[in-house]
């Protein structure tokens, strides 16, 4: 299973909470996979998601309900949309090292940012929240995350969501079948349950 | 409780086989709100929800598969989007005699073009769904269509829903709060059973 994402996405950080226990429950594992929404959406010819008022409107409604149902803390951050490369750019700098460790720092980003109304463009808090589960300090991770390897394996994997059609943010794929948002978390569940078959003719990655 | 809908949203017809029902459980009527969401989105300048390639093939997909966990036959139409101005001015030329007749042909209208394939612009067609629920014959029923009051209450349904920011289809709104799309039915069933507070500020229709 693939779990793709942007860390300024509201329903990206409500998906991070639930799909690894959901995975694990029915004996998956899960591949995180950040990307860029808005970059990805400009290489689909797509707009960005809170373009137009009404909807903008609605969706700051639903995320908090959303969050309420899910029980879930949530606070929206006082400067909405959030800048996302350097924890993009972060998580791959830890990833080559150390997978677990780059979800384990990914699930604190997302809570910082949509809990604490923690700016995910300031890199020495990024830095400090990645030092907590890497053996480098912050310096050296800023270092890391600034450096060559993990800017292009962040273009990478924007190119390949764009590549794989990943429009939103949460997207998750199994076995090549897309679900989109958070939304779509009874239907993973029942998915992986065998309690609903794959769609007839099933996508490819 | 009202319930914007589109005769030509697949997922328009997901709800109407369960809003009411859901509605009936909770002690809860709900009024069936036909608009053209075209003109809506038009009026509100937003665009048309299959815009975008990506997102077309993968709500292609997520319909089908939205059916089926939700155990409802669907067939996509052979030609798609639809044209809806026909059923909705019915809707309204049925209403103003009898609302449950309405109702009633609506349910028949959709499951006519999810389920068989209908053509919702084929006018004799449409008349004769009417017919089962109008004491008027489908001539004439077609005739009451096609006049002045059903047009401009149709128009009116529109402007309304413009207004009050329906951008999609299904659309629920519980004493003002919105609620978008089938996938909301959880969410709306738990608000109706008081497990899921209305928002802090709530929505004013």
């Amino acid at each position: 299973m693939e779990f793709w994402f942007d860390f300024g996405s509201p329903y990206g950080y409500l998906m991070a909470e639930r799909i690894d226990a959901l995975a694990a429950a029915h004996g998956r594992r899960v591949q995180w996979r950040p990307m860029l929404l808005f970059a990805v959406l400009r290489q689909l010819g797509m707009p960005p998601p809170l373009a137009h008022a009404p909807k903008h409107d609605y969706l700051l409604l639903d995320i908090e309900r959303s969050a309420r149902q899910l029980r879930l803390p949530y606070r929206h951050p006082s400067r909405f949309p959030l800048i996302t490369p350097l924890p993009g750019r972060m998580f791959h700098a830890l990833a080559a090292r150390d997978p677990a460790a780059a979800v384990a720092f990914a699930r604190d980003a997302l809570r910082a940012a949509f809990r604490e109304d923690a700016a995910l463009d300031d890199a020495d808090l990024v830095a400090r929240l990645a030092a907590r589960h890497d053996p480098r300090d912050a310096a050296q991770l800023r270092e890391a995350a600034a450096a060559e390897p993990a800017r292009r394996a962040l273009a990478d994997a924007v190119a390949e969501a764009a590549a794989r059609q990943v429009f939103g943010s949460p997207f998750v794929h199994i076995g090549g079948e897309p679900f989109f948002g958070a939304d779509r978390l009874p239907q993973i569940e029942a998915r992986l349950a065998g309690e609903l078959a794959p769609p007839p003719r099933p996508e490819t990655p």
